[in-house]
């Protein structure tokens, strides 16, 4: 039977990711350094620093996974671009990589960011084609990682693939983020100012964005794989579908455009998704903006009556 | 008093880095495996292996340097492009790195090559404009210590450098290589089948450029750097220039072009060294092959004379 070992498990796709696998018929186990009590039945969990010495090492040995997906980095807000943990996560990540394949790894699931590409004015990114830069040392370790991973498939004999997620949101994203601080403005009925949000960006459900990696995980499909919903908009319209919702948008306060003439696209190309991993998006924006805008209405809720 | 210390010192480009540093000002130390005797004068040694656990810290806390050149890498021909010691020689880089900035170190110069860059036809390589790729495991895990080193001055407090070597030619070459390969075939008076021959390349003999590695080192200049002549010629060029400086062009056999179109071009942009280091060519091509060939031919007498 298959074993498949989530790292990062905890996190804000780490946990949906535990969701999505719940049907894909292989064991699955869970590694972060907390486990969260209401994720206690959907995988074995370890809560093992993957940063300590043997830290890679012990989780592999002790469940020996034929499966993985590497999602475990340091991700505190406001610090993580810059922070020396990211060389240690580069040197953890890699010893991970090499213990997996020394105790009968088969197949090893990175992932990265779209933020890894430089991408070209009116271009959508594109694996092996679109030039890659590390331009933080959160971005330049991340990129250190796949290129590695990549290139050590066949020297490791391991079945390797990086999959670089784009714009993501849903339930449990930090709340400064543009979807939270845009649901909770709409809930708290107070302004918001934003950039201009002229930038073009691809937005998915961490949902779907999850059923994608346990989907590559469990196929074959090799090399770096873009991961996006393949619908490119403007984060000012994202801001603007959220408000409209509940008749918000006065809310919403954007800056002048800095630049009329450019409006950055940062987006996937995502034939490689469609064509050889078998998944279909289960939302469109508007449904995953409604569901995730619910949630925050919950959480809000929730939080008041204590 | 500055501290420099050289990694990989008994290697091809390393011993000449330790003759180049010879009036620098500041105390050499050296490491490798194991230290060739001819070298002893030239810096203070340590036989340690970087790839042993501590192997990094313990060379450190030795000879706490202020400087470092880190040359210390796999490189058995035939074998090193996708040998699995890339990832092992990529931990102990980030180890090293990292002990290095804790133990008082000041600045960092990592060495990769011109087979970084993803040439454009008919462009030269430029630092911080020309795609970087990793197209080989060799190759992966330099780019990514190149791109993690850059990021990670600012983090670690180090001004770090990294450093392109172009072709390099001279003495110690391995055998197997184009212009040892030459040199002994107009030695000995035999044959050499040959490529085309019709790649574009830069041709810089090891002593000029550990001279600027050198130069780099106790220089100031950041970022990536390019090391090369700024000379470009062609692969059939220098085997023929070697070849006519002992009236022997006749033993060289070409194979026809493959394309008769495209003359393939690797070569940098060598702006940067010029403007930002103070370092001179001390050779032209034709003198540099030409002490190159006289130096096999010392080895080939040596050898004779047992």
């Amino acid at each position: 039977m298959q074993r498949i070992l989530v790292t990062g498990a905890s996190g804000f796709v780490g946990r949906q990711v535990l969701d999505a696998l719940q049907d894909c018929g292989a064991e699955v186990f869970a590694v972060s350094r907390s486990a969260p009590a209401h994720s206690l039945d959907k995988a074995r969990w370890a809560e093992e620093d993957l940063l300590a010495p043997d830290g890679p090492k012990n989780v592999v040995a002790r469940f020996r996974p034929t499966h993985l997906i590497h999602l475990g980095w340091c991700a505190t807000p406001g610090t993580f671009l810059t922070s020396p943990e990211n060389i240690r996560w580069l040197e953890a990540s890699l010893e991970l990589l090499q213990v997996f394949a020394e105790c009968g790894g088969e197949r090893f699931v990175g992932v990265g960011s779209g933020f890894e590409y430089l991408p070209a004015p009116d271009s959508l990114c594109k694996e092996d084609v679109t030039p890659v830069l590390g331009s933080t040392l959160y971005g330049a370790t991340k990129q250190a990682l796949g290129t590695v991973c990549l290139q050590a498939g066949d020297t490791l004999g391991l079945r390797t693939a990086w999959v670089r997620l784009f714009h993501l949101y849903g339930p449990h994203e930090h709340a400064a983020r543009l979807v939270p601080a845009v649901c909770l403005s709409v809930i708290n009925n107070q302004e918001i100012r934003l950039s201009s949000g002229s930038r073009r960006l691809d937005y998915i459900s961490v949902t779907d964005a999850s059923k994608a990696l346990a989907a590559i995980a469990m196929g074959s499909v090799s090399g770096a794989v873009n991961v996006g919903s393949g619908e490119v908009v403007t984060v000012r319209a994202v801001a603007e579908r959220i408000a409209a919702s509940r008749k918000k948008e006065n809310l919403l306060l954007f800056a002048p455009p800095l630049d009329e003439e450019q409006m950055p696209l940062l987006a996937p190309d995502i034939t490689k998704l469609r064509t050889h991993v078998t998944w279909q998006p289960s939302m469109t924006l508007d449904e995953g903006l409604e569901a995730t805008l619910e949630w925050w209405e919950r959480q809000t809720l929730e939080q008041r009556n204590g």
